[in-house]
């Protein structure tokens, strides 16, 4: 795949042109434009031609080169540095697939680089050149764009795992209690902490873009970061959710592995008096005593063994009834 | 249902006329007269009517079309876009029923949205409407009046669960440990964190309402506002007070679970003791010893049944003054 | 019971008269006097004409009238309202009674109302009426003469509890785990949360009352609020420190529970293998094998019998040793 | 023991001369000395010749005379009065003594009470008196060498406490669960409350002795105060780890408590499987068939014995490999 | 080993010469230059010196000889004090191995004192001297360079620490509970507290560096301080995450360990019940009474033999099927 996906200059909320590396310093003249650079993976040759082109800061290009950083917002000189995260629901291994992407904001550029799992940004920069009324904003609705179509992926994951927390809690409340559950409930929590991880950090970060950075950001762009700090909000709200109850269900699946354990020996000691009876019975008929008149009844055997399945059977319904059995 | 419920002008506290959408342009142009709609889950035709004729923001009316958002304030220019989720207990379910009521309140005109679930508002317009002192406060003191009555309905929800605590301590200290209780605590548990959802933002909308947005509440309607805020808080406290007693009901169950448990072991413990000393006792006399005198006497097995009744009942007196049987 | 206990105004420290209600809007024109009013579970028309003579907020008096409140602190115009909940211990039921009281505080007056179960507050004024030099600070130290008494009767509150964390601990530590055992620990977690939404609002009203409401409260009265604002301080640390401790003994308890049933089936498996071991030996000489020497040997069967009862021995001792039994 | 402990007057570091309560008046109008008054649990009398000689407040000597308050910083006037609260381990009870320590610090005087167990600050006195180029910074720096020598003295407390954690994470892991490992871990998370309470409210005390009371503490004397306040972070530190590892030590515990009921039930499931198959074998041959080949086999008895003796230690040997015994 | 390990002047960005401590008075004199000087152990003559030199302060100079503080920073006048924890993985003894380095920083020197475990700085100074355009932002860069060597060899020490957790995993999910998994729970929590109580500070001091103290880090530098904040913030984050599953794993080893012990008590009874009822079928064939027609049938002995092996082997299924064998 190519490593600069896309680089194009706009006017007015209409692309303008496709702009060449080496062109990029004399379009930055012209403040009425602005350029959407989209990177995927980028090597580090390119990383440091765009940084020449764009005058990034050092410390930016390393972190945008090395990924594996957290969601964070920070400012050199007029341009904003923005990490976030991206997740994607993997249906075959049945886990989170995080990527990253790496967004550069100057006063008339946007450059987005992806990194790992993550779709194409190539859907929304065709959805924002359908609507030039709100591109016409600036390069911080595009922004806006990305960043809004990242945090809706969101929404699928987190209800994937509470679809996956609706299985644990059958899982404990209508059947027997197995290792598996107790194994999902650990996977499914280190799942949330990891979503955690990457959403929690968001809410900082859009709280700074409707606040601080008010120059970059123009004014009627702002709502719009409201928007995706909204969602954000619910995100977390939806996985604070998730974790507690999950907690709750790690204790109740505990409850009920104590009750299980109890009908068990509740059982076993129910059929154990079942069987000691006729047992201890035996035994006493089984004595060598000289005088034992019941020994020479003639009906001696017979009455003994209804007399002791009799008794089995009236241990048996008052066991039941006690709802030992 | 009808989708537009209601749409009015007020003067000085008093209905003066019911306004069509298409007149409400001329209507807001008199600032000494407010307008009240009450919409009920409008379609997306009816909204963009509305949108156009009060100037309303294109993210609001979105969140108002769509619904299942969070509970929270915005302001878009001088409009403000208040989110409150609305809650029924259903008694026939034994669940709690959502809604939404979505709010525009402008400088002198307020739009209620009521989705899903939620009693209609239109018992508290009339209320409203036969305190014209009050009323005459403006578009602010409507919006009180709507607030509050969606307020007033959470008390009955908290007190529902309340009482569902209380019959789960019952079933927790008064009658054996079951699956149900547990399960119960948990359902119980999803509840109040649904709950706690729905009203802890509350808190915050009030106390923006109460400080910050000045200019659209006046300033002898805030008292009425921290009224709001108080009853948020109280509701709030119900639930955690709730809820940490539900968690120590559950710890608390779960001793008991062990405590039955442990009573089941001690119970066998004490029966098995009874039954195991004839069995002993039997065997030995099944020996097969050429010399063993006992066997011979006249009395040996009366003796024998008599002494092992004997001390199986002096066992069992033993046990039970232990507390084991 | 009347209604209104005391109402009679004060110059100076000194008490002057006793006052009608109908005076009292003459007795407010007096800068240098304040009206003290005591009223108790005052009915809808007493508090219509004090709503009347000192212009207090609608709001406010329905609060007043309704009770069941949480303790706060509220300004209307420049009133102070004010909610606090009192508790005694109940000896006699074994639980905390609740109460109410609402305090308005006006620049010349001050109106304390009752509710529920509270001791009275004459004592309190005729201790005041005793120190006129202190007195004499105005309304303000009126208030806060009430509010220390207030305050004061949370501390055997606390210690009652604290006595019954003794009792638990005890319960836990010295004795056989009981349900008994579990549910204290359950009712005096209730308890301590209830007092803990009683005191916890304390602090931040004396916070509010030390501040802000520097009008009402003169310079020198401050410091008194200081002193109402350690001891809720000190009350809400003694109630957390029961709190944390009683979460410790409920795992504590259960960790006991646990190790008791170990011993149970320590016990159990110990008496059984003293019984198994006869048994099985009476059984083998039970067998009719037609050549079994021991069978004919004239000693065979004391042999057998002491050798058993020697076998048993060792096996008790064994276990005694092991501390199994 | 004298209530009055010392009393001098200091010129430039150096003790000029011992003061009697009646000419302190005369001391305190000369700024460039100050004067430093060390009490043991005075009485009320001396109390109120003390507090008319410097001018304190009421609540103040109040507080000083009835001790257990809360560790707190007050300000009266241009008056500090500070409560901190003093630790010692008591070896021979094994717990920990807690005593009170009351300071007046004022323009140019410092009056230390103590209250209970503690040292005397007779030592500090001196020590100070021997660097007369930092005991002149003031009464400030007097202040800080005992603030210091009380923080001090509460190392060796944390460490006998975590010694003490020591101990029970030997008992819990190297030795067999026992009741008293759970008290001890109970008695242990008491005292590091109880610790807590001590040390924590001291963090605030060193914060607003190092900013505010910006007059009474010379700028060159607040490094030393933050010191101190490094010291109390520190024994937060140290306690809050305690306890942190405290409440793990407790689960872990608990967890093993299960396991070796798990392992009891093992071992008794073994031993009851080795003895249950002789019982068996010698029940079937002691049946009374008239045709049962065996029992007239010359070598019958000798071949089961053998038989049964082999099958057990077989069964021994397997449960042995599985670590059932 | 050497005391002074380094001690030399830059200008800017170059090494200059190597300096004497008497002529570090005279180098100081030269804006232009900054002297770099690396310390490790120091005795108290060495550091009585360096203070003389730079005019250091008494309290700070006392923290650098002791060690053993937490991780801080202050300032005293226009110097900066800071102190940094360091830790490598000890791979023989399995632990962390922890030291501590202190940082004195004026407006132009750098004086870093090792104490206890940790990599010499020869390396950092040597990488720093090979970038004279960086050096050349002056003390400020240097200090950067170092603590960032710090932060550094933190992520080795956490990913040590989570493949550990990753290990208790596998012991926890894949094997029989045992007393080991729990004390590795327990001693890797220890570890994750000691670290978390090491890195914590890190946040504070990097933040501190970043904004408030400018005078000694030029802006230019800022951004690099915000690079190791932005490390520290994800060694703490990962610490946490770690906390959190450890948490979560204890929890699940412990419903594992009653599930286990389930199964034990399942298998138990099976066994029991399958050796109980030929023991029973025996008794009853060893009853004496004369007229028992099987007795004397022929097949009667292999009869009863072929029936108890066959409902042996019918209990064994069925136990089979239903999971308890």
């Amino acid at each position: 795949m190519n490593e600069v996906v896309n680089c194009a200059s706009y006017i007015n909320g209409r692309r303008v042109a496709n702009v060449e590396i080496s062109n990029i310093g004399e379009v930055l003249q012209h403040p009425e434009q602005f350029v959407w650079v989209g990177l995927h993976e980028p090597g580090e040759e390119t990383l440091q031609q765009f940084q020449k082109a764009f005058c990034l800061h050092d410390l930016a290009i390393e972190d945008a080169h090395r990924a594996h950083q957290r969601p964070k917002i920070e400012t050199f000189g007029d341009t904003l540095f923005i990490v976030l995260r991206t997740a994607q629901l993997n249906e075959v291994y049945h886990r989170i697939d995080f990527g990253e992407t790496h967004f550069f904001v100057g006063s008339n550029f946007l450059i987005t680089i992806r990194h790992g799992s993550s779709i194409s940004y190539a859907d929304v920069r065709s959805r924002c050149e359908s609507t030039p009324h709100l591109l016409r904003k600036g390069q911080g609705f595009a922004l806006y764009a990305v960043m809004d179509s990242i945090v809706d992926q969101y929404f699928p994951v987190v209800e994937g795992l509470e679809e996956e927390l609706q299985g644990i809690e059958e899982m404990v409340f209508k059947e027997k209690p197995t290792r598996e559950t107790t194994e999902n409930i650990y996977q499914l929590k280190r799942q949330l902490l990891d979503l955690k991880r990457a959403v929690s950090p968001l809410i900082d970060i859009c709280n700074r873009l409707m606040r601080f950075d008010v120059k970059l950001i123009s004014v009627e762009t702002q709502p719009y970061f409201r928007d995706i700090y909204d969602h954000a909000l619910r995100i977390n709200e939806m996985v604070d959710h998730a974790r507690e109850l999950l907690n709750t269900a790690l204790e109740a699946n505990f409850s009920l592995i104590s009750i299980s354990q109890s009908e068990v020996s509740k059982k076993f000691a129910g059929w154990a008096a079942i069987i000691a009876v006729p047992t201890m019975v035996a035994g006493f008929y089984g004595m060598n005593f000289k005088f034992m008149p019941e020994l020479s009844w003639h009906w001696g055997y017979p009455v003994v063994v209804i007399f002791t399945i009799f008794s089995c059977a009236i241990i048996y319904f008052l066991f039941k009834r006690s709802g030992w059995l």
